[in-house]
């Protein structure tokens, strides 16, 4: 029998990690556990399967949809797990109701989702996370928020933000509206994916005020520092909206104690996907990623799912994601290191110029030789330079 | 609704790891990985699933009954992993063949089985591995033996033994009987189970000379240190006893040169389950555990399955069995650490009576007091110490 290796592929949204890329891993995955040690967090472990029934109990249809199931034995309905807070949200229910609050853990796990593999998204794909239990306080909001900055850092990212957003504003919104349950869900869906066309297009077949149009309108285009809070008085319609927003400010004050402010912007239109969000949300991107490094918030009802009512936070990063992101930043480094020849007769001024963009992270020759002009074009064409007179 | 806790109680067979655990998991891995990568050997990762064609390509009937399968949505056959050395051997095959053999490769993974659940056998595990690829000489079994010795003896173990075997004895004395693939197959499982009564029924039922009833009953009982293998003239009927018994030499040798000969015992006997092995096999105990803490040995088909025909070694460790052993180690140091007191007229008598229980590892307190027989034996008991009197 002849083997046609193209036999033997894994199948598609799975992948082998070679010695290069498993090395990277587990460089990253022990620098995020001494990290995530450092700040109080205790790492746990759960089954890379378990009973269905725990894996969904406050999962919205995207996760039940994009499941992994398969059977026991015993004819009961198992499946991979698609995230790590369910599960240990039902760990912490199960083994831990006797510690004492607030519980800080961490994991570093696969989670497995049926998804059109493509860049960024597997079906099997690795997680570090962390989620903290017990404490309902922005202080709980805002140490998420700054671990997940320091986590990035630590990873060797630069350039990133964080999204923040707080999903009780646009709920108290929706409270105001004589909708369906589809027309909200269709707003929240198309405010989250910052669908202005098809936002507006609902937005005029819908029986609404003029001022809730421009309110629901503006919501994803609402986002900025700390001031932006000042202006989003328009968004306050009731009690819900208003803690929402105060909520978003103490969280605010919470960040900036952290001193990480300059890698948190507010962005009111950050709602997540995913069902089990209460309160504050939040989402990391960076340049030229069309989706997020990672993403977390508070969800106070999950653990009640599971019998043990316990407010919660947490945020999960996806380590292929940051890969990618540092593959992006390096070879913008690489590019942006142009390579420059400086030439003119004025030396202060060629000087003044070589300068500037040195600064600006280019490779920097300065020419005053008497090199005549095409002998000096013929070598910055040789060597990929590019000439800049003064 | 009342939540009854149980309702979310893991499936049989898998568990979660609290903190303490997890932490355990987690240094004992990273003194893995920095052993296997101190010995030249590069991580790799594979798919928690992939395709059941590729996992069972060499696997035995209880692989095969022992996968989690289920569907991808193109209707193609998944499982689980049920182990490492398949999927890295399907790994180098499609995409390493053009690097310098040989590949020295290790892993840190989950993998599962379908078992019925009890200490030591659970449905998800945690192993620890190295494949040795592209080297047919006893070198390699050698290497693979001895770095098996050194995770041990890193992991904090002392008291443990690597059983080795080969399995082109067996597979040698049986190309001599005259007997049906059933009877074989069965001579080989009671022979690796040691199950001497089934084993004698069996033979005495079979047409064989008493020669050979004799070889096969004997061979699970043949072990002990190198010098048994001068012995082991009566098991060498043809060219492939032959060269079983000389590789098991050499192999030996490499052993002894790497120091580790006080660890490793050759027992003819052992044979391992899996039906890939094809020549050393080992298989590593401590005392109390009814299951091997670690297992491996050479397959050099399995790789040619794949279509790159390539000699390999290796071994597996099991991380929740280490963890077992290493508690009953230590509950068993505890128990031996056995207090003393040693009595009499004679002071030599008794300093060197107390000297020598010290050496084997006991508490020891000595008595030239004119205390009487009854208050010693009274104080004795009192303290939980046995009394020796000298």
């Amino acid at each position: 029998m002849t083997i046609n290796n193209r036999t033997f592929q894994v199948p598609p949204g799975v992948k082998d990690l070679l010695p290069k890329e498993a090395k990277e891993k587990r460089a990253l995955e022990e620098k995020f556990a001494r990290i995530l040690a450092q700040w109080g967090y205790e790492e746990v472990v759960t089954p890379a399967f378990e009973y269905e029934r725990s894996l969904t109990v406050d999962s919205g249809e995207t996760v039940i949809n994009q499941l992994y199931r398969f059977f026991d034995r015993d004819g009961k309905i198992l499946a991979l797990r698609p995230d790590m807070t369910t599960p240990i949200a039902r760990l912490v229910a199960t083994r831990l109701q006797d510690e004492q609050l607030p519980l800080r853990l961490f994991y570093l796990a696969n989670v497995f989702r049926y998804e059109e593999p493509q860049a960024g998204r597997q079906r099997e794909f690795y997680q570090a996370g962390v989620e903290f239990i017990g404490d309902n306080s922005p202080y709980a909001d805002g140490e998420v928020i700054a671990l997940a900055v320091k986590c990035l850092k630590e990873a060797g990212l630069n350039n990133f933000q964080l999204a923040v957003g707080q999903v009780q504003l646009i709920n108290g919104l929706m409270a105001e509206l004589n909708l369906s349950g589809e027309d909200k869900k269709q707003i929240h869906l198309l405010t989250s994916k910052k669908d202005l066309v098809g936002l507006e297009e609902l937005v005029q077949s819908l029986n609404l005020s003029s001022e809730n149009q421009d309110r629901i309108m503006n919501l994803s285009q609402f986002h900025g520092q700390e001031d932006i809070l000042q202006k989003a008085g328009k968004f306050n319609v009731n009690s819900q909206t208003d803690k929402a927003l105060n909520n978003l400010f103490q969280v605010f004050q919470v960040i900036k104690a952290y001193g990480v402010e300059d890698k948190v912007f507010i962005d009111l239109g950050v709602l997540r996907g995913l069902d089990y969000y209460t309160g504050i949300v939040f989402e990391g991107y960076t340049a030229g990623l069309g989706f997020p490094i990672c993403g977390g918030g508070r969800y106070d009802n999950l653990l009640g799912k599971f019998g043990y009512p316990q407010p919660a936070t947490g945020f999960a990063v996806g380590l292929e994601r940051i890969f990618l992101a540092l593959a992006r930043e390096a070879n913008k480094t690489a590019a942006e290191l142009s390579r420059y020849l400086v030439k003119g007769n004025n030396l202060p001024g060629v000087l003044a110029k070589a300068e500037s963009l040195r600064n600006e992270g280019s490779q920097v020759e300065t020419d005053l030789s008497q090199r005549n002009q095409a002998e000096t074009e013929d070598y910055c064409l040789a060597k990929g330079i590019t000439l800049v007179e003064v």
